[in-house]
């Protein structure tokens, strides 16, 4: 039988933990984050502002460790990029897939709150670029380099760079609201990075 | 002789419109956006909170007023991009130039300040999409047809998308401070923007 390691205390740590992240979460959705409070997020979670305050130094601290246990969840042991063989194929369904997250009201909403505190925390950002952003970029550029060794690709393609040009139109126009979120847009992109960087 | 077309009334009012958008100019250069208040507008530009309300809805639209208001100082009759016939040479100039703006902490703040705005209220994207980013768009769309015109950009080429491809990445790297706003990213965007687009 399991050795029970952790005590009563710690235990109801983390259900207290998990709470709040929930109740982070379900209020952005809910009432925007703007409105968002600390102690909204107390109420809701049934704990005490200091609990919060103990783990986290600010709302915008919460609601990134609530979505990147969101994130956790969803990609479980690791994020991979589909491999069928054909790049322009693959980078269309990844791409598809991301303006119609953005295209979703539901999802985008707390996204939305997250890159309004990243863009005016310069400490939030490193953290956002070390946690989240970077484990997906490093998945994207594994399935470049495959791109690359099949020859799709150029083998000296600056990766950053494409990877810039693909999704940051498809960020700006999410974030200015600029213009439709489609297939018929990520498609585009798609096309003109590969354009831009195909072997030569 | 001119006649005297504008009342005492007028020129006060004109007065203070002026030094109401000065002052919240200055202010986003001092405390910043998130800090500032109606009333400290008010205060510096010596008038009362409500002939604020009396002409802006909101700080953020005071704000963006100051920055329309700077833009069309700065650009006086018109927006023309250089056209010296060489467009790689002509659009490096002006990322350069648009980059070296980004990199410059005091020029960056008030705009960074519309943009957390603009991202959080449809209506402000709207009256920005309207009435500074289409002039702008226009005058580089002028442009890329002249170099379409020398056989420098492929003829079908999506104007949009070659200017999202171009700036975007730009514009990104700045929100999110990811990475230098230098001269060789500038350059490098513009190399692959115009490979992506280069006549077939």
């Amino acid at each position: 039988m399991a050795e029970r390691k952790a005590p009563d205390a710690s235990r109801r740590s983390e259900r207290s933990r998990t709470a709040i992240l929930t109740a982070a979460r379900e209020l952005i959705g809910e009432i925007g984050y703007g409105k968002l409070t600390i102690e909204a997020i107390a109420a809701r979670a049934g704990v005490g502002k200091q609990t919060i305050y103990r783990w986290w130094p600010s709302k915008g601290a919460v609601v990134f460790d609530s979505l990147l246990a969101l994130s956790e969840q969803a990609d479980g042991a690791g994020i991979v990029l589909p491999d069928t063989g054909d790049i322009e194929a693959d980078l269309k369904t990844v791409l598809r897939a991301t303006a119609a997250e953005f295209a979703d009201p539901e999802f985008e909403k707390p996204i939305r709150a997250l890159n309004t505190e990243i863009i005016n925390d310069r400490e939030l950002a490193a953290a956002y670029r070390e946690k989240m952003a970077a484990p997906m970029t490093e998945a994207k550029k594994q399935r470049l380099r495959s791109a690359q060794r099949a020859g799709q690709l150029a083998a000296d393609a600056d990766l950053d760079l494409f990877l810039d040009v693909l999704y940051a139109p498809l960020t700006q126009r999410w974030l200015l609201r600029s213009g439709p979120l489609d297939d018929a847009f990520a498609d585009a992109l798609v096309e003109t990075a590969l354009r831009a960087f195909r072997p030569r």
